[in-house]
């Protein structure tokens, strides 16, 4: 039996999940959170561990949890703003770090609610203290976003992602005030697709030497994963002599 | 802190990383279970759980646990015989399944044992149970392989991993006797090389379009999860008409 | 921020915590499953994992997930029948070990339905393939369950928790025709207390003197947990001459 | 197949079973490290990740890792001192916070080394920057400890785990200059024969109405978990009148 999609990790998953890149990252990590894992308690709780393990912030979405089976649903009902707003409240409330942040998501637009209703939320997201807010849209041109952009004039950044209508050029997103772009699968795809691809080629080939020059080198690999801080330390505390066990 | 290389994990994650390739994978899984973790009482419960989740088969390889600093150590030991056929022993004394497999892995050669030590392990991990015999060697060519497999007279398959020695044809391992080869690390090779293109292409050009045809569609990687079992399971259970709540 | 009740755990943190139980114990495991972690899909990997851990079954209520905000909910709404039902039929139809029981209970008495309504719940959830009946009442008295008892004919073991009405004999439930009793929290308790008055006389006395004699031995505490066949594969494996390394 | 004992435990595990200990603790917590789960790397990772957990400090002990079979060996290997100051010196260069502290503990006389190896270990470890110097014994008597108080001039805290020689009053150690005493034990073991005795007579009086009284309330067990800081929590973030969904 497999998992459909990221929804049916629970949060204690995909935080042992993230764990083992927050020991390597040199970048921040933003952790989607969907929506949220249950109520303001259980969203508040998944921050804090996030918040402890080094994620430099997490996206909440304002869609019900959790997700309805989609033969049952033809849309996704949205949460209502009051009780959103408490997860985010109690997510800032509950931070350590002053830097930490929490992006708010909105999928009015896309749940087909009217503008007016993604502006409410997006307005009642920044007043619960979001750091950020994320208006999603599904259109295949940015029409709607553009349209979004025009209307609302909150202070925090503006996030993206722009899966659908990729096709407008960033120069234009920054024309409209947009602060940040997720361009949310595209090294999955690349991994999948080149993965396919060489066992594709193993398969047929019967040998391995047709990838090499197109693949990583393994010195690379290693170059990668042993980092500098990590070789200092074992010269700095390796015994310079064996010593007998 | 990174971890260095996946001797660093610990057995239980290990299997915690495995569980979700077990929930889809349609193939065999064959695990690496480096030198076992501790002694044959951990080996066994390593198996045990992995039996459990259903993975057809790991291998074990003969160096002392855990591996020493790679400073204090130009040759890494290799584990007394008696000592690693015991884990091989209580492995297969343990399990269920009768399918599942434990591949022994010796790393004499590269340890710089003579050939008759390497002959010596292969024929006491057969005769304590080995459902295969890993020989491992670093050489640039296949000869030292070649001549392992003149002068050993096992009967259980033969497995080798040719990374230092992969020119040499497939062919020609098969006339040696070898029954299966391992070829390691290429898809996550593949993977890294084109993520980094990738991220390379969208920084430079602040766009995905680039990307498309070149990298696997979205809904071919939804296809890849969403299994067909998987959507007969959701007709089969879903409600046809939504209910109140 | 701490938890405030297994509620708030994640399935994946339950089957954990349960496993070195499951390693362990020498009776079957019946295991809590609250109201199943989300819908027929995520129940239905739930048990299929608790199976493969060696849990003998689980117990799922048809109360609505996720547990609402005790102050937002005056009566916790219960899950729609059809709904429940099919996470009682997913479950079932992927179990491999014919053994393995999914006990059904509801909440229909405790959330102030009508006995009829407990009653038709009840004769669905038989019907959907559960395995036993769980009936749950939180009145002083028996009269609930003896009302229950009396108009219910079902073919399945019937199971109650007599938290509230503990004062009623156990031949009186046998004579209702109930088949198990689950006395829940009686161990906790028991240890709960145990512990606190242990600490509290060492604090006062500055000393564990006096707690000898009613606290369990450090030889029997051993004995509980290195058991017969534990020693035997010691001796079974172990090398009888320690081998120099 | 069982746990014979923690050290059988991954460290990875052993984390997992304290974090929802640290969610609720109100008192500091020492966790036990074993011999450190492997070298300078991993004891560094580890205590890394107990700190970020809010665990207050460690204790790691002298022994060689991993332990050996039971029956392999009559005396358990002390671990080299230069190998086992290079963890306590790559645990305290990675703490974050200031107060967390490492406790190194020498099993040297219960290994059966002169008291001279037992002070060079202590003095050793203390100039690694242990926090406190652990020295165990397991006479029935306190005189071994004695000696090494008498001798052993070091200006950090000296901790004892009086378990073979418990008789010896408190004031007595106080007069020695111990600074700290583990009493490890005794909550499991009251536990343990509470438990026993609870479950022996629920078994014979087919009731439990005869422990109530001695075992701990419900609505007591509740407030240990519900947190007078959770309940706050709840009302500032929950909703005052249920909003639709």
């Amino acid at each position: 039996m497999g998992l459909r999609d990221a929804n049916e990790l629970t949060w204690t998953q995909v935080l042992d999940l993230v764990e083992p890149m927050t020991d390597f990252a040199q970048t921040p990590i933003l952790l989607d959170a969907n929506s949220g894992y249950g109520d303001f308690n259980i969203f508040a709780r998944f921050t804090k561990k996030a918040e402890a393990l080094g994620i430099a912030g997490v996206c909440i979405e304002d869609k019900d949890f959790p997700k309805r089976n989609s033969f049952a649903n033809t849309r996704h009902a949205l949460e209502d703003i009051d009780s959103f707003t408490t997860k985010i409240r109690a997510a800032k409330d509950g931070q350590v770090d002053r830097d930490f942040c929490v992006v708010a998501r909105t999928e009015a637009l896309v749940a087909g609610a009217p503008m007016d209703e993604a502006l409410a939320r997006a307005d009642a997201y920044e007043a619960a203290g979001a750091d950020a807010l994320f208006v999603h849209s599904k259109q295949p041109t940015a029409t709607e976003i553009q349209e979004f952009t025009r209307q609302w004039h909150g202070s925090v950044p503006l996030v993206i992602a722009p899966t659908t209508y990729a096709a407008t050029p960033t120069a234009d997103f920054e024309a409209m005030g947009v602060s940040a772009i997720i361009w949310a699968n595209h090294a999955l795809r690349a991994a999948t697709a080149s993965m396919e691809q060489a066992y594709g080629e193993i398969f047929a080939a019967r040998s391995v030497v047709g990838l090499e020059g197109r693949i990583t080198p393994v010195q690379d690999l290693l170059a990668l994963t042993q980092t500098k801080e990590l070789l200092e330390a074992e010269q700095k505390y390796a015994l310079t002599e064996p010593k007998a066990r």
